[in-house]
């Protein structure tokens, strides 16, 4: 959030507005995509003039490489709640973690999958200041899960023949492609696939 | 292409001209995403008069449908032709298409994915018609993948406690989720991950 990066006109910039520009853009990108989300709909759903969005921000693309930031930021709390407990056994927690994501689903009517798989399919062709922040939180998020595959390796619950990042890159990218069924079919068979075959051949 | 679909205004709509805004369309939805692209747009690129995308087509949505019917089409040929190569192992047919697959991606610069994919991030939510359309193209293209596998099986190169059509999906999925990992790092690594966790873990 360095808020030396927006440009520069009007009045000094308000960082409660900016927090909420962010919040109302993430919220309207993630339910209707990037193109659909217009500046003026953002500011208008804020309450702030069209103008305060660039005292903030220099331009869209920036917008939405903050918006990733937030969605990011959003989730990391429970990545790290669930993936630091040392309570339970790494793939306990793994598992764990997919079936909180997947009971979500079920509660959001198998809507909006994940904001960076969405993204990378709208826009990482056409910014790469976005694509490369999709590219460091996909990055960020499987790094959780790589840890959890070492432990679950080092401690042979599962076999070594792969390396824990490959592994933790391929479910990421296999839960990932599993949203896009999901949302496809509008109906958790993808998800249930997913982890059926994670759990009960991949990481056996 | 069932021409009594579309809303009947002026001249009798010809049918070149449907094709062409549908090749058109595709071209452009492929590459610029749903959302960015317009109807004045692709009948613009066509060169033919707005109105003449409404006496072919009833809305934008109807369009898509048909976008991805003729995306899905213009694949199938290849599905055929590899899957059906009875001359070749299930197991190598198979990896056979993810190996062109990959190469075709190298030579496309990591861009644009797969269409199915990318209009289920961004449209699915929004359109039944669009969504439904996905939903059975995916299961089109995973039954191709499901007879290789249940041959596979069959043959003993591979175990049989999941279902094909399990596995199947599960794999067209982790393809689909490499291919948005695939855009984010403008790499081939996702899909080289791929490979090596399908055919050297999963399909052993």
């Amino acid at each position: 959030m360095n808020s030396s990066r927006g440009a520069r006109r009007g009045p000094k910039p308000n960082m409660d507005t900016r927090a909420n520009l962010v919040r109302v853009g993430l919220e309207m990108m993630y339910s209707d995509g990037y193109n659909a989300t217009g500046i003026q709909g953002i500011t208008d759903r804020a309450g702030v003039p069209k103008a305060s969005f660039y005292s903030h921000f220099s331009s869209k693309e920036e917008f939405g490489a903050e918006v990733i930031e937030a969605y990011y930021s959003r989730n990391e709390g429970r990545l790290r709640d669930i993936f630091g407990d040392r309570k339970r056994k790494p793939l306990d927690r793994l598992k764990g973690f997919f079936e909180d994501r997947i009971a979500a689903f079920r509660h959001a009517a198998f809507k909006r999958g994940c904001l960076l798989g969405n993204l990378s399919a709208e826009v990482a062709d056409h910014s790469d200041l976005i694509r490369q922040s999709i590219a460091e939180r996909l990055n960020g998020w499987s790094a959780f899960l790589e840890e959890c595959l070492a432990e679950a390796q080092a401690g042979g619950d599962i076999g070594d023949q792969l390396a824990p990042a490959v592994l933790a890159r391929f479910i990421l990218d296999s839960w990932e492609g599993a949203l896009l069924r999901m949302r496809a079919e509008h109906s958790d068979a993808a998800l249930l696939d997913f982890k059926r075959v994670v759990f009960g051949r991949l990481l056996t």
